[in-house]
């Protein structure tokens, strides 16, 4: 008598990591190496072993994303067949068994600005006396910059606070130690899947062949180190020390429900980032700070879409690869509790707010910050993103460097 | 009768890329995989068949690099003695033959602004009406950004006009079109050969054992698609579109006669910028435009060193890799004829040059640049960085994105 070599799996149609979610990830099992999965409901699936392909035997999705747009759509459809049948027992593992890991390769890393509330937040925070919070290029063109891609960390990674220079704009000279004004960014991160060659823009209308899926993306930040370094070329060390993403990567394919127009630009924009049919993502986030919810950031609001800020990123000719990560900045909504960074949400520090019965301004040593997602999926279902969490543990090297 | 196995390559002792030099790169002969190779003389010598060794054997110098700086210095003095016997004649071809490649797989690409001169020159172009042309944390970190990996390609390789959008402060809206102000930046890039640990600053006095050498870099840079987006996050499209690097990554340790101190610093910097003996290098870099030579850089003059740049982009605890490159950002000096950047040079196209009898402000496409560069070797020789050359192409799709 031999126990069944196959096993059904039985999970909720409205499971967040239901039939019609089937996201990307790479786990492995102790003393095993890493292997792409899939999640469904609490199982882990192993792809390799599901559907016969060693694509999926490797440590990244790299190689998967890189067979481009038609295998996407086909291994997603035969994703979505196999778990309908009967599957082998050796694919299936609980969640609560495997290690995550961070999914893909990150080749180049963009961070992008596109949420008007939170450009326009921050801009009268830094700039009160300016009447027009927001600079003359940001409804011309999504402004962005690199950031550093081997910082780039999965969930669950402890954030070391950073130490570096600050200086207030009272103090005679900077001062080096520990961040003092550590803060998050509640943003989404768009994997390209197919790159584009030098010389070769890829145009806002084709984006949507080039991206493969979408991430959560805490993009955590040193207010007081980056306010200091970044004139006149940009954020650096406030930010490179640390960037979450979430283990799951959930298919561009699982959002066709949740595509939404995007808020009307005006002035109108330059052809390049004109779309016949300009989409955005119907994406609420949900930012828990030490256990308890402190804002939900619709990312149906933000101003510029995937597709525009891919056409941006190519339009002089820069070229793509697969794994390349452009997140889309902070997602702020135009209401106070759709804050996706502690700095607009305190205003600066200003306004402090009581979290899980403590007082807060920025990040304490200790405390814990995890974002959540959910989308439309089809069938009147909704998409889960799983999580991106991190805690906050005290500098290592703040006082003797 | 059989012609003999092996041959003795005689390079006079003062060759550019003489025995004192023996710098590293990728090359491949027609039909052939790309392997390492170093350059000797007119030879280029294939180092997997020299010393037998299969990190040479592929295409990039990342392994051998990875290995660490005890192995640099170990294979540095197997070369040197293997080049002073008779070599295997299979090992050699002559530099005419080769194709030369990217010599090394780019991590993490980071631009720092370290010469004060150029700094202050770009000071008092952009903000005319400042009387202190350096930003106040100019004297305090050496302020860098991130840029783009994928972006970097080798020496020869034709650089596409880029597109972008460019307004002009008395312009009403920005307009879409090929660069009209096309620059350079001549300098010199640093390439990491052992990484760090997320959280673990590499020190000033340690930058030494993890950066394995030197290339050419000539960042460059579309001044009106970068005037336009850069506030106020930083560079991004005026520079993503390429970068090009030299062939031959000359080592650390074929540099040591080339050791300067640093130019004095005022204010004191803080004690992790710090170094007991602080060093800088003493390398001459030379502008060639259309065939001419139009500026003469001092990297000597350069303020903040490799190893404070190394020192302040890990202290916040960001991770480094194999092949990290970081650059210097623009060699400029105190003299005009030193001035790296041609928006210097001819102070913003209000002074324009002739070069080669042709009038000129900024780049032309069919204008091509060479960037080289020597430094003083062991013995009273001097060392040869071979070029970094790029020729201006038109835009492919300024007009029709």
């Amino acid at each position: 008598m031999t126990a069944s070599t196959t096993v059904r799996l039985d999970v909720p149609i409205d499971d967040l990591f239901g039939i019609h979610n089937l996201p990307y990830g790479v786990y492995s099992l102790p003393g095993r190496a890493p292997r792409v999965g899939t999640r469904y409901g609490e199982y882990v699936v192993d792809l390799a072993t599901l559907l016969g392909d060693d694509v999926f035997a490797g440590p990244s999705l790299n190689p998967f994303m890189a067979q481009g747009h038609d295998r996407w759509v086909q291994v997603r459809s035969a994703v979505t067949a196999a778990l309908s049948e009967d599957v082998p027992r050796a694919a299936v593992h609980s969640a609560s068994d495997v290690t995550l890991h961070l999914p893909f390769d990150v080749a180049d890393y963009v961070d992008f600005y596109a949420s008007e509330h939170h450009a326009a937040n921050l801009g009268r925070l830094f700039r009160p006396d300016n009447p027009e919070p927001l600079m003359p290029n940001w409804k011309h063109l999504p402004v962005g910059y690199h950031g550093r891609s081997a910082s780039i960390v999965v969930s669950g990674t402890d954030i070391i606070r950073p130490a570096g220079q600050r200086k207030g704009p009272n103090d005679p000279a900077p001062v080096f130690g520990p961040s003092v004004r550590l803060d998050i960014e509640a943003e989404l991160g768009f994997v390209v899947g197919t790159g584009s060659a030098l010389g070769e823009p890829v145009s806002a209308g084709r984006a949507e062949k080039h991206l493969f899926g979408v991430v959560l993306f805490n993009d955590w930040s040193a207010r007081d180190i980056q306010a200091w370094e970044y004139v006149p070329l940009g954020p650096n060390l406030g930010k490179s020390f640390a960037s979450t993403v979430s283990p799951w990567v959930v298919p561009l394919l699982a959002l066709e429900e949740a595509k939404v127009r995007t808020p009307v630009q005006e002035p109108e924009v330059l052809p390049y980032l004109a779309l016949d049919e300009p989409w955005g993502l119907d994406i609420d986030l949900e930012v828990e700070w030490n256990g308890e919810v402190v804002s939900r950031p619709p990312y149906a609001a933000m101003y510029w879409s995937p597709a525009q800020m891919l056409a941006h990123l190519t339009v002089n000719g820069a070229p793509t690869r697969t794994g390349d990560l452009f997140a889309s900045g902070t997602v702020s909504g135009p209401a106070k509790e759709q804050r996706g960074a502690f700095i607009e949400l305190t205003w600066g520090g200003a306004e402090p707010v009581t979290v899980a019965g403590e007082r807060r301004t920025f990040l304490e040593d200790g405390d814990e910050v995890v974002l959540r997602a959910t989308a439309p999926g089809a069938g009147g279902t909704r998409i889960g993103f799983g999580e991106a969490r991190g805690r906050v543990v005290a500098a290592r090297h703040g006082r003797e460097v």
